[in-house]
């Protein structure tokens, strides 16, 4: 993973925060990679941060250019089928939150 | 770590994204633990979540009432402390981002 080089301010992100379900969770992780390569085909994608830890948290972070374009990721058809699968059997609690980037500042990149 | 109990929108949040830097980065659990105990004392603190994956890949994302809050939680001494180390020694890359949470959603909360 690397930190994503996103154009000038303003743009959104949108900070998905999970825990995963106790058990095997199959077909999670392929299930993800697909959806992040999906995500960066999509008009107004501008980048993605994931982490997960030991314990099942994980923190992913995609940007977008505008709140249209994250309406029509979130409204894909092949995106509606990972968010039910997530809904139903991955994702034990979930908080999803969609911000408005209005400054940013980095080091080393 | 647990997912922020937030309140309604609108609200602020502050993305960290950080590649560490190699070697022991001697102090820095300890100083993490405290920045985020003395985070949460501040003025306008609504909650923080933070993931680092085996690769010394991290996100943290806290979550302040304004941007005052978070001008003052950057500004205090302490955490200029922290900041100069980070840049100076623990932190390879990082990327900082300011966004306004305009919508959000939870399941399992």
């Amino acid at each position: 993973m690397t930190i994503a080089r996103t154009p000038e301010p303003p743009y959104y992100a949108v900070i998905f925060t999970s825990r995963m379900s106790d058990g095997d969770n199959m077909g999670y992780g392929a299930m993800g990679n697909k959806m992040v390569e999906l995500a960066s085909q999509q008009t107004g994608f501008l980048g993605v941060e994931s982490v997960r830890g030991g314990d099942g948290f994980g923190i992913t972070v995609s940007y977008w250019t505008t709140l249209e374009a994250i309406e029509a990721w979130k409204n894909h058809s092949l995106h509606q089928v990972a968010q039910d699968k997530g809904k139903a059997e991955w994702y034990q609690q979930f908080g999803l939150r969609v911000a408005k980037v209005e400054r940013d500042n980095f080091m080393g990149m």
